[in-house]
C-alpha cells in the first residue's frame, strides 16, 4: 500500500537539506519500487510568514493523514521577537502533541570515517552505535502542579512535578524493546529508582514489559552512574530507555561523544508507529541559503523513517550503507571536513549518496 | 586559635587511606604550625558492627563540635543484608542532614601528569579545573509529595517533586560565587528555567546574588546543553553551580572526564563552613587491607578541608602542590599507573607526598 510522507522543509538551512532527502524519496520511488507519494507543507517561521501561526491546521491535518513526516528545521533570529505562542518552535511542540508522538528516538552513531572528530579517544567512541529512547510526552517537564508559589513569609517556592502513569512507563519501554529487537537486543534503562520513587516504579514497570521480550537483556543503571559510563565506555550501551528529563540531558551528551552532530537523525514515534522524523541540529540560519549545509543528517532521517514508520528496513540499509561509502570516498560537508579530505557542498553530498545507492544495486 | 577535626575512618580501604592524611595533618601540625587537634570516631559499618548503628550518636555530637570532618568510605558487601536504616550509607547521610550540609563541592580536576588516563582526548582535558558546586539537601531528592498512589482506576502514578525556596537557592549560590571569588572568577549557573518553572526560579535568585559578586562573571546554561558542554569542551568551566539532581548527574560526568576517580576529592558544607570531606571514591572492599589504595584523593580532601573550613588555604597549597610533585617524580598507585612510571602503595604514597611537602619548604 502507498505510504504517505509529509515534507516540511521548515525554516534557515531545512529547505536546502530536505531537497536532497526528497530526491532521496524520488530515486527510492522510480528506481527501487519504494511506494510513497509525498505531500509538502508550511511550519514554523516559514509558516508564520505566510498565514500567521507556527503550525497551520491545515499542516497539522496533513501530518496527521501521513504515516510519517519529514522535517528540517525550524526558527531564526527573524522570529525571536516574536510572543511565545508565535514562535516557529511552538509549530514543533504542536506537531508532538497532536500527534501524540510520545517516544523520542535518538541515535548516537560515530562513523568509524569520522572518529577524529570526537573529544573523545578514537579507540573509545570509533563505530559508536547508541540507541537512546527518550519518554517526549510526560514527566517532569509537563507535570502539575507547577510553578511559583508565594509562601506565607513572603518567601517564593518554585515547583515542578515529576510524574509517571504505569501505561505511560509501559509505552514507551515496548517502543525501547521493539527497538533492541531490531538492533543488538541489549536494552538499559536508567532510572534514580534508589532516590525518587516514580522511578521506582519505572524499573518496575520496565521489568514487566521485559517479561514480554524474553530475547533481550535487560539491564539497569542510575542516571549519575549513565552520565559516567557515557564518557567512559559508551560502546558498552545498545538501547536505554528513560525519561523525559533524563532523556534530554542524556541524548545531548551522547550525540556531543560523536563530535559531529551535522549527522546525527532522530525520530518521534506515537503508538501507531506514526512518526516525525528531523535532524537534531538546528535550522543554522547563519549558513542558510549557501549550499553547503550537511544534509545527511537529514537523509538518515529519512533512514530511520523508512525502518520505524514505513517498514521498509532494506531501503533504511540502502542509505545507510550508501552514506558510509560517500564518507569512504572522503567526501565531506564544511561541518565534517578534515585534512586529506575532500569538501563538498549540500547538493553534492546528496547526489554522491545517491550514486552510492545506484552503484550498489548496480 | 586551634581547630577541631573529626576523623571517621569509616569501612573498606578508608582506614588506610585515611591514616596516610593523619600523617599529614600530624605533619603540618608538627612542622609548619597549623593549630589543631583531632579525635576519631566510628562510622558506617564499622560503627555499626561495634554499637548497631551506622551513626553513633556520640559520633555525631562530635562531628557538630568540630570545625570539620575527615571520612574515609563506607559500606561494603558485609552490610548490605541490613535493613535500610542500619546500612552504612545512612551514617553518611545522617552526617549530612544533622550538620545541615547543603553545599556539595566536586572538583573535577586532571593533573596534566595523568592526562592519558581521560577517555577523552588529552588537549581537551590536560590540566583541567572545574568546580561544580552542588546542592545537597534540597530538590526532587528530598521534595514532598512523593510515592507511589493507585489513581481510581487501578492504574498506579508515581510522584516526585522538585521544590527550592528562595532562600535555599539564595545559600547554595552565595557557596559558589564565594567558591568563583577563590578561583577564576566564572560562575556557570545550570538550570532548565526554559521548562521548568522551579529552575526559573533559580535563575533568577542567582543572577540577584550575583549583584553582590559584581567581579564574578555569572553565565547560565540548560543542564542539557551543560551535558554536552563538558563533553565537547569542558576547560570552558571554573565554577558550575545546580541543582540536587543536575549536580549529581554532572558532577560525576565530569569526574569520569578525568578517568581517575581514585584522584578526587569533594567537600560538603553548612552555612558556617563547617564540612565533611572525603574522596569521591568509594570503600573499594575487593582491595581493602593490601595497603595498595590511592591515598591522594583523601589527601587533596584534607586540603579542601585547610581551604573551606579551617581557613588556611596556604597549608591547602602546599599540599596540591606537593601532590603534583609526587606525579612529576612518576609515583603511581595501582589505580592511576601507566607504562614508564612507578607503583607504590598506599603509605609509600603517603610518604611520598610528606617527603615532598618538607622538602619545598627546606
Ligand atoms: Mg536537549
Ligand atoms: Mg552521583
Amino acid at each position: 500500500m502507498t505510504k504517505k510522507i509529509l515534507i516540511l522543509p521548515g525554516d534557515g538551512i531545512g529547505p536546502e537539506i530536505v531537497a536532497e532527502a526528497v530526491k532521496l524519496l524520488d530515486c527510492l520511488r522510480a528506481d527501487f519500487g519504494l511506494e510513497i507519494e509525498t505531500e509538502t507543507a508550511l511550519v514554523g517561521g516559514a509558516a508564520y510568514d505566510d498565514c500567521g501561526s507556527p503550525l497551520p491546521e491545515s499542516t497539522l491535518d496533513l501530518a496527521k493523514a501521513a504515516d510519517a513526516v519529514l522535517l528540517g528545521a525550524v526558527g531564526g533570529p527573524k522570529w525571536e521577537p516574536l510572543e511565545i505562542a508565535l514562535r516557529p518552535e511552538k509549530g514543533l511542540l504542536g506537531l508532538r502533541a497532536g500527534l501524540g508522538l510520545f517516544a523520542n528516538l535518538r541515535p548516537a552513531i560515530l562513523y568509524p570515517q569520522l572518529a577524529e572528530a570526537s573529544t573523545l579517544k578514537p579507540e573509545v567512541v570509533s563505530g559508536l552505535d547508541i540507541m537512546i529512547v527518550r519518554e517526549l510526552t510526560g514527566g517532569i517537564y509537563f507535570g502539575q502542579p507547577r510553578g511559583v508559589e508565594t509562601l506565607a513569609s513572603g518567601e517564593r517556592r518554585g515547583i515542578n512535578t515529576l510524574v509517571y502513569t504505569e501505561s505511560e512507563i509501559e509505552r514507551i519501554c515496548r517502543v525501547a524493546f521493539e527497538a533492541a529487537m531490531r538492533r543488538g537486543k541489549r536494552l538499559c534503562s536508567v532510572d534514580k529508582a534508589n532516590v525518587l520513587e516514580c522511578t521506582e516504579l519505572w524499573r518496575e514497570v520496565a521489568i514487566r514489559v521485559g517479561r514480554d521480550y524474553p530475547e533481550v537483556e535487560l539491564s539497569h543503571m542510575y542516571v549519575d552512574n549513565a552520565a559516567m559510563q557515557l564518557v567512559r565506555a559508551p560502546k558498552q550501551f545498545d538501547v536505554m530507555v528513560t525519561t523525559n528529563m533524563f532523556g534530554d540531558i542524556l541524548s545531548d551528551a551522547a550525540a556531543m561523544l560523536t563530535g559531529s552532530i551535522g549527522m546525527l537523525p532522530s525520530a518521534s514515534l506515537n503508538a501507531d508507529n506514526q512518526g516525525m522524523y528531523e535532524p537534531i541540529h538546528g535550522s543554522a540560519p547563519d549558513i542558510a541559503g549557501k549550499g553547503v549545509a550537511n544534509p545527511l543528517a537529514t537523509l538518515l532521517s529519512v533512514a530511520m523513517m523508512l525502518r520505524y514508520s514505513l517498514a521498509a528496513p532494506e531501503h533504511a540499509e540502502r542509505i545507510e550503507q550508501a552514506v558510509s561509502k560517500v564518507l569512504d570516498r572522503g567526501l565531506r560537508t564544511g561541518d565534517i571536513a578534515s585534512p586529506g579530505t575532500e569538501t563538498v557542498g549540500t547538493a553534492a553530498m546528496g547526489d554522491a549518496v545517491l550514486e552510492a545507492i545506484r552503484a550498489a544495486a548496480a
